[in-house]
């Protein structure tokens, strides 16, 4: 997939590694402030997972794998046992965000790949495990990279899209899922489309991360918040809804950022096709349906207060659920770096015409 | 309608005259703070309306009416021309939102009134237009307290409603539209009950007003975004919806806050019933449909800004419109102070058993 068209295609780096040392955007800043963390303990890496300095499902499956590199170049530092302390750091990893699956996946990987090398140990396992995160993060960007190819077929020239929360190049290695086939229609297609963003609260990563790299892409951008999709669908303007997901449950049910399940029955609504972009490793199959999927709650303050100002009474009850599950029977079709699948069963999908 | 249980009532003021000065609760620094202002000129009351520090329909009816009265004191105390203060006053305030229909009516009700009265002027004059304003306050405070008496009957004990905005005690002269039937099941007729509030994006009249008037009258709410409405009403905790309008157009389309409609299209889709609670006043059997209602756009900056928080890039483009109109088919019915219809028609209440 490396041809002379990909050298133009846009990027942004996430999490990386550069001679050895990890880097990270930091999301929580943006998009006022561009700030890169050097990461240097689990610790670290843990505490970015859970205050969502990097997010979205595949990022934090290359974060993970990252976090596990460093508690073995660490451990190799000091002389103790290398391959306890990437065990011990996948578990506790695995405890930073519980709905995301591609962190459970990467994490088992990792688990997986130190089994296949039972007899390296020390600094050799350590290298060996940066190579295996490497490999997560490049395959991360080929996977994105297909899924752009796969959806940029569906979109018309001249069309409008909507998309909800942040499922774009900073949610992954730096080219996106939901945005994806829209950086592919515009800067390989050389289609003209243009782009609603919800504003995703509580988090705001519509409007601080998704309106900030489709403004740097050069796709024109029209915020909102996320309760004016209902007036912008009736209106007319919307021909397309894309989204990421966080987990698809083996029958198509998708997990995603809060606010996703209401944009597909207004979608379903307004009959305007609403389709779920993601890495065929979202599909979870031992998740039987999206009632079996976990929806983290978080904080009540992230709800009643944005940034320094306090927006409801000190003592308020809140419900902060992060995700919401949309069911498969509200989703058009599920956007792969496998193909365009209209129907998930089994975490298989069953479109004919696919390539898988 | 003075009867001992309404001695018990809940009542917040919002504006209102005492000993010759005018007071309005400075609604813009609630839950954090509340700032009782003296409004001296109209500049002052129209500045205030356009910036929210009151708002709700009725209560900008309210407020017109007593703007038009700070008129024609000040003209009378330097012996300027009275009468035409007033009208100049109201053809002024009339500009300052668009979309309340009641801010039309209060003054269309004052200029009537003036033309009543054509042989007085001065003083005289100024003070027959303050009996006015003091009449319609009164007239929506007993409004809004027939509107929870008929609102309440629909609402059974342990039950848990939704509401979208603010059209509470704080929308009103004191008592509420949407929030009334709920004050009045809770308070005069001592059902157990549990509400939602929708933060409500862009200006969290939600978080800020609707959650600080529950709380303040004990009544148990629990805040949400927008956007999580969604997933509250697929668990089937919610019973109910009642949420208020600006305008109501003759076939029984509904103008209300921006996020009304996508809660009515969700309402429908999990069949739960979605109530429009207002003055039988907001019925405008001039305007045809919905879609004659003009929706006020306000500014970017309320989107890309919370306090002093900046959310988006500073040069984003931003599509902010402050209603949408929700079609008449998504009205289970409509709790108005004459009673609870469940069809509008030519601006008027077709329900067979209403008794208006």
């Amino acid at each position: 997939m490396t041809t002379s068209t990909e050298a133009k295609l846009f990027e942004i780096k996430t999490v990386w590694h550069d001679a050895g040392r990890v880097y990270l955007l930091d999301q929580t800043l943006l998009p006022l402030e561009e700030l890169v963390l050097e990461i240097t303990t689990v610790e670290e890496m843990w505490d970015a997972i859970k205050r969502l300095a990097v997010r979205g499902a595949p990022a934090i499956g290359v974060a993970a794998g990252f976090g596990a590199w460093i508690a073995a170049r660490n451990a190799a530092a000091v002389g103790s046992d290398v391959r306890g302390a990437i065990l011990s750091a996948c578990d506790y990893l695995a405890t930073s965000r519980p709905t995301a699956v591609n962190l459970f996946w990467a994490l088992d990987r990792i688990k997986a790949f130190v089994e296949r090398h039972s007899s390296a140990s020390g600094r050799a396992l350590a290298e060996l495990v940066l190579t295996e995160a490497e490999a997560i993060r490049s395959e991360d960007l080929e996977s994105c990279h297909n899924i752009g190819r796969h959806g940029a077929e569906l979109i018309t020239n001249g069309e409008t899209l909507l998309t909800h929360c942040n499922a774009g190049a900073l949610a992954t290695s730096g080219f996106g899922t939901a945005l994806a086939p829209m950086f592919w229609a515009a800067q390989v297609q050389g289609k003209q489309i243009a782009v609603f963003a919800d504003e995703t609260r509580p988090l705001l990563q519509g409007s601080r991360l998704t309106a900030w790299e489709l403004q740097k892409a050069g796709i024109p951008v029209t915020l909102i918040c996320d309760n004016m999709a209902g007036s912008v669908l009736a209106s007319g303007k919307v021909q397309r809804i894309i989204v990421g997901a966080d987990r698809i449950a083996a029958n198509g049910d998708a997990a995603n950022k809060i606010g996703t399940y209401p944009l597909a029955v207004l979608a379903r609504y307004h009959d305007v096709p609403f389709y779920v972009a993601a890495p065929f490793s979202t599909i979870d199959a031992a998740t039987a349906t999206g009632a079996d999927i976990p929806i983290e709650e978080r904080s009540p303050q992230e709800v009643a207060q944005v940034g320094s100002t306090v927006t409801a009474p000190s003592d308020i009850n809140v419900y902060n659920p992060a995700f919401d599950v949309t069911p498969a029977e509200l989703i058009t079709a599920y956007i792969t770096d496998r193909g365009v699948f209209e129907r998930i069963e089994n975490g298989q999908g069953l479109n004919p015409e696919s390539d898988s």
